[in-house]
């Protein structure tokens, strides 16, 4: 007997979340044939299929999925009336926004919620009532909202669990949107993903939270398009010994992600994200490690990636590499995130809980059980997902 | 006591070899800094130090490698005055030619040596007194020449090795200037590397000669610029589910291995070696895999590739992945030749004969020890090579 | 009152045509913006309006107009539905073809005809039927068709225009297609444009033809993507005195003219079209001028080219620029040919004959009036045309 | 007899005057080709021979020329040695500068000038002194200094020639380093030319100070490379009526004008330069106009620039171009400078006065000598100085 599984999304209007939802309905509808989806081909023990998949979120946008769809842009008509017409009935639930933590982005489909605490119980009573109304097995959280600004890390509320509780208590403005979502799921026993650059479940407290709660989580940052191919190309560069003197990276994108990074304060936090996974790497401080962001509508949702890489190879001679890469932002993002949805569902079905470091191949920063540095090598990585979907551990 | 090890070059006044030679003379000036020296990193038991490399060889130019290096442009007077100028005071051996193997490559400092048997008599005397000459302690045999035209391999002569011995005592046309070569390194129990596209140690009766003798060989054709980078992202989009739907590369570069290739009948054997690696990394057949030579005087020996490789990720959506690879063809080169020579001396040592089947890292169409085709993932090929440094097997 | 002119193309079938065909009827329906047409923003006294424009023409193919566009993939159904219906009505006439010309492109929809004068009459045959049934006031001829094989332009019957005439009565084999369309419309004073690289009326005979029946030609290959760029760049870097070193380009494309291409001798021809455009620019000549067109089936019509210049500065200082142009080969051509055929049009009644030159900003490789080479730069071509538009001369 | 002409330059040790000046110290010594000089093959009757240029000048650097260019990397020992070898004995006068107009340049050799007034004099001083020890018959002054922060053009001391006076008297802190130049030039009768972006001859005052003084200016900023690529295209795809969606451009470069622009407010200042450059050449606004430039020094003075254009043609199809120019920025920047030197002298010496349009296309933001939009597309510019150069009008 089939199990099904819920996936409870944070930014459901979003493109990625539309397009995640769109695929799945298509697959269920025999119109998909589930290229791009890593994990495809894999027959693992326990995981669920794709077609067991339910979705269900919150979004600051009143409209439906398909409205939101047709304005993204990724896909259209033609996708809708072919397997996925579904999503013109369903409606993402209220959220809880913060134009302080997300300046460039806001709506009208927000919680009219007191305080912290009231957010928490209204997020909790979605996921039962989702559960509930859809006859679900199980549920993940995945959050796929827009990038919040960097959280203030040294803040009370955000050093223990202790100082969580009480900042949840006073409605302290260091706890972003973001970690209330997280501590709502991990305190309901539900998987919790960050696929965005936000702080959510990484900060100490929760963190704390979710190993003694037993609950499984992941983060963060989908590695979707320049991250993959830099750590698919840099391990290569140190195995031939090729010296990376600088590594410029610039990205032009036009969909809601990219307004939301025009954001100066939310952009930090994004190239924050990114920046030592070079050095990480390569094992040495690349001096010139340069990403940029740039919001430019022509594109709509296809994201295009420019890199040049200078590189120093025998008898110091220099040389060029660079990359254009002319990639549909969505659809790299929209299988990882179903595909962490099913691996966390499976680890906690397995009894795996706190970070699940195994998962660092979808993920551009990979969030640590401990306080070392997550690997980037994407071989490695993939060497490590492949040993844990085939052997448990 | 350090050991001298040779490194007897076929092509010795080429760039890879006056690059390397050049780069060897500078580590023991102490003005390198082995930058590009893929296992310069690690401490091998056994494995030869740069610095007791020693170079000598065969080419059908007179000119001594300082020279022939001016002319090539990868090094210039600094690098001469500074630690290379033993390379003024080295002249190459009299080689073995064939304009009918390699019709765009002639010279005038021929092996004057009446048949086939005549030269190996004479390649292998070079190699006696190569090693005594220097005081070297064991030589490797290292094919850097112009590449050959495609082998008839249906001919008697390349079918078995009694075949073969028979093509040598008739002066077999079949037999190339390459297989004399290999069959005289072999036959002298000397190690010997192809670092070149042409059919020399792969055709069946040498395969044979090598097990039969002990004498470990390796080949073909040095992974360096476009093939290095297709075999590194490749697995990854495999691994990411991104259906390849065409991989179009060309390369322009315009030192002498650009004018041999301009022969179409050496195009060809270059363009075979790489033909089919891209479909056995992904698992299915890429209908639109071109690859393209093109000799192009501006660059010397700054070799340019271009690749575009078109993509369907998830809902059928397609993509594009651009590479443009500003390399030095020879600064590639020279480094990997130099570790072949390094890995087959110690395999030698190890008693590991035949194919060395544990450098495919280094090659592009690595020569398998059956009847079987050989891994080209980069990641996986790093890890046999890794594994056989460490724990010798 | 307006005047219907009647555009007679030879390829009707073809990518080309049918966008061209699709375009004007969706101005003519109200659902076309008139971008991409160079000339939409000029009123210019005697030239027909776009939506007086009407195709007919000639193909191999029997299929109708809209169902070669949705093959070629250029406009689709949203097109068709929307303006663009009436191609679903269109069918072309039998074509001339042959095989020995174009090696690649063959088809069902033949003329049965005996031999060159009765392909000539029944050509001429159907203009007349074209003008009658469509109630036009004028016809223009435009060959879309795919390109032939070199002509032999020694041969008597393409010497003068006596010798093809007797060529015409013999069935000379020096004759082909392209030319006995060109005779045909020539001979019936329909004005003929070539916006292909065949010889057509660029051979002595129909030259001397077009002067003597006093009819306007144009010719030849449009100037869509690569060239375009080449004759817009290389002018400026002459004026700024930056030495062009090599210039390498490539192309990949799908369509059938890709196809068409890839019969080596076609390309021959096409190559042969282009090459010295460079030099004539320059005013010296680029030794590493190399032009590679490549079928490349991912891409269908989507024509991608990637030039590599080499140039060299001041104080000999060597620097690079690279061009990657994603373009649409159709939707380039399509309204280069609507706007020669209107030019072609205009002049025919302007009085003026024989080959028209301030076309030449069109095309690659512009037919002259007399024995001297075109102009190339684009900048140069336009203001010829420019002055032609305004003040007639 | 030949005359003597000097070009006193500000920030004669940058990147652009030391390889201005190694050029045409080369250039008498028979040892530079006049290749990248784009007036070479002129003869123009009256214009000052490059031998007959020698150059001196201010820089807040107490470094010989010599020693600043082998810092630049533009020039090497090789062209010290070739020809340069003056530069070693050629010293910057001390400069005035103002670390608030300018932030992360500063340097020792200031002058030490009590205010506005005495500055201006020691630069009158300075070029009486360089007429006299050099024998010059004429002087022009070239500003090659460092970017600055952009102007408060409200300022008093900016709008009227009498508040500029008034403001000199006060040491107006609107009055910049580079408008105390012009000043001084203009009130001395000499030639300016404004190659920076910086505000200087432009503002209202100094323009009529130039008007009422009969000294003839030009300005401002060279038209290298990225822009000098976009006034080319541009016009261009107008022309084809190819619509512009958006262009985005992109420049990595690592010497100290990167650095200069990496302080926000030059940044402002220069891409403030550039921004409605397209809208104006293309005739409609384009809505997605971004330029960016990134301090990147692996590559030193070899600058690159990446751009992608979005553009849409027939029936609303869209296509890309990207180009990616390997440049070198001093390489393409001096040879400009020096021609715009020769022409100011030329136009002085023909009494042609104030804003000499006819220099437009050497520079990016062309100053106009009235109160309208400059031409900014290249083939128009070109056209008008070749007219000028000719007919001297």
């Amino acid at each position: 007997m089939t199990e099904r599984v819920g996936v409870a999304v944070i930014g459901l209007n979003g493109a990625v979340a539309t397009t995640a939802a769109a695929g799945v309905a298509m697959i269920r509808a025999g119109s998909n044939d589930l290229s791009g989806l890593p994990l495809a081909r894999r027959s693992i023990e326990g995981m669920a299929a794709y077609r067991d998949l339910y979705f269900g979120g919150w979004d600051l946008s009143h409209d439906d999925l398909a409205t939101a769809a047709l304005r993204h842009g990724v896909i259209g008509d033609k996708e809708l009336s072919n397997g996925a017409s579904s999503l013109s009935g369903m409606k993402p639930w209220p959220a809880v926004g913060s134009t302080d933590f997300c300046a460039n982005i806001d709506g009208a489909n927000k919680i009219a919620a007191p305080g912290h605490r009231a957010a928490v119980e209204r997020i909790q009573a979605d996921l039962a009532g989702f559960k509930q109304d859809q006859g679900l097995d199980r549920v993940v959280m995945v959050s796929l909202a827009s990038t919040e600004r960097k959280a203030d890390l040294e803040a009370d509320a955000l050093s223990s669990l202790d100082g969580f509780e009480r900042g949840l208590d006073a409605d302290d403005a260091a706890i972003s949107p973001a970690m209330l979502y997280a501590y709502a799921a991990i305190d309901a026993g539900v998987p919790y993903a960050n696929f965005t650059p936000s702080v959510a479940a990484d900060v100490a407290p929760l963190a704390e939270l979710a190993r003694t709660r037993n609950v499984a989580v992941a983060g963060k940052d989908g590695k979707t398009g320049q991250t993959l191919l830099k750590t698919v190309i840099a391990p290569a560069l140190r195995d031939r010994a090729l010296h990376v003197d600088g590594w410029f990276s610039t990205n032009i994108l036009g969909n809601s992600d990219g307004l939301a990074l025009d954001d100066p304060k939310s952009l930090a936090s994004k190239v924050g994200t990114k920046k030592s996974v070079l050095d990480q790497m390569l094992g040495y401080p690349v001096e010139d490690d340069i990403i940029m962001i740039h919001y430019y509508k022509p594109r709509g949702d296809d994201k295009e990636a420019w890199d040049n890489i200078d590189i120093t190879g025998f008898l110091g001679q220099k040389m060029q590499l660079k990359l254009n890469f002319l990639c549909k932002d969505s659809v790299l993002a929209a299988p990882l995130a179903i595909e962490i949805a099913r691996c966390l569902d499976l680890a906690q079905q397995r009894g795996q809980c706190g970070v699940q470091e195994q998962l660092g191949v979808l993920l551009k920063m990979p969030q640590t059980a401990g306080n070392y540095d997550p690997i980037h090598a994407f071989n490695e990585q993939q060497l490590i997902l492949d040993r844990w979907l085939e052997d448990g551990e």
